[in-house]
């Protein structure tokens, strides 16, 4: 029941903007890129758990602090730690790291949706299948 | 019966990149935004046409020539010509202008389709309804 | 003194992502907008205020949070509030409506910063050309 | 002096759009990570390669054929050929595949510049030290 997890990212060209840094708007995008190699490395995809049912993980909430910028051929380590387990979401915190420097923390909120029938998304209880995978990391981790 | 069509937009910041210009891969997201809004203001929304069966336009041919570059906040005309009309697919040039200069030239060849009962793409002829609305540009207009 | 601001804006099909809707992480390319449209609309570019100085403003803190979803061809209004201008920072708070229905709600620091000698950025004084223009909004505006 | 060069890639959620498939932009944005990862293996940077000079590679003509979708997840091999090599440009070929499916073709070619003292982008002679790792792919290999 892993409660943490870490990619390593290198900043791409196009991932830059003219202040030569790395767009604030794609921390994000690596947020996200970390959760999903985070489920597929437990064997439980982003989304469509469930056969025949479609199954996301849409944001409710997300923030970003940022310390230090990212420039093109960075390399950096993205660290996710389970921080809340809720009924229907997880809670998320993750760590940017460039080596040593702290460059930004990050949070996210996602919420377990299915779609009805008219294909609007209702929120669900994690499927126990997703449930029995993660841990809450202790605070003395991520804080 | 329209042949072209123009929409004017201004160089947004997250468009640049760290050489100080629009990123090269952003102007073919100008050039489905122009064709977006050329369907739209024919009352033919891009993907989707008839109720109940899911039919898009993916793209299976895409080029563009860059003459000059665009900058944040500069502002430039894209304008849509249809080349060629064909039983499946449409052809369209784009040219990008700032007030007169000349910025790139594109070119796009999208395919009409409808998803079969596997949800894979399958192309088919472009329904009569779209068609009757579309005619060729003469290539005076874009050549 | 302005202390409000709003922009308009359409969805885009790249701005889309698989779960149909608009990704989250392009919420905050739609602030910066509103936010660079707002200092273009005072005369203010939003970097380089001082001519043969760099001056920009990256974020230092941005959240947001989100109730509904928006989808491809979405009119929606991005307002942004001054929730509070400090010596070297400005906050910002933005709502997202669709029509009446409240889509999300965020918020971003901004530090104004110039480079030094070796082109790091420096956290510097908002100037007073740039304050002489904004005010605060009261909390009732957008709380 | 290689002529080829290749990554592998997965498609990130965010790449994907509402059709289900990444959207065909992002293809130009493999091509150039591809090309940027290229450059590094030899040891040039895509832009600076000399200090005190900036140095960059704006595209001038891009081009894409899209045989197959990628989806979320999908890993992908992006293979570049140098198809040839000219006084101040280098034209690439781009093959990708999923498995031994091929996926989409493309092609770049690059214009070698430095900017003069207004900052504006002046094509060059493409640097002895670049031109000297670089050898053109012979046809056979990617036509």
């Amino acid at each position: 029941m892993p409660s943490e997890f870490s990619i390593t990212r290198r900043v791409e060209f196009h991932e830059t903007d003219m202040a030569g840094i790395m767009h604030f708007a794609n921390f994000f995008r690596w947020m996200e890129t970390c959760e999903a190699d985070f489920y597929r490395s437990l064997g439980l995809p982003l989304i469509s758990f469930v056969p025949g049912q479609v199954v996301g993980w849409p944001r409710v909430n997300v923030s970003c602090a940022y310390r230090a910028p990212l420039r093109f051929n960075d390399t950096a380590e993205v660290k996710l730690f389970i921080k809340k387990i809720g009924t229907r979401s997880v809670t998320y915190v993750f760590h940017f790291r460039k080596g040593a420097e702290v460059i930004a923390t990050g949070e996210m909120t996602a919420v377990c949706v299915s779609s009805d029938a008219q294909g609007a998304m209702v929120a669900q209880p994690i499927p126990a299948v997703v449930r029995a995978k993660l841990s809450v990391a202790p605070a003395s981790a991520w804080a």
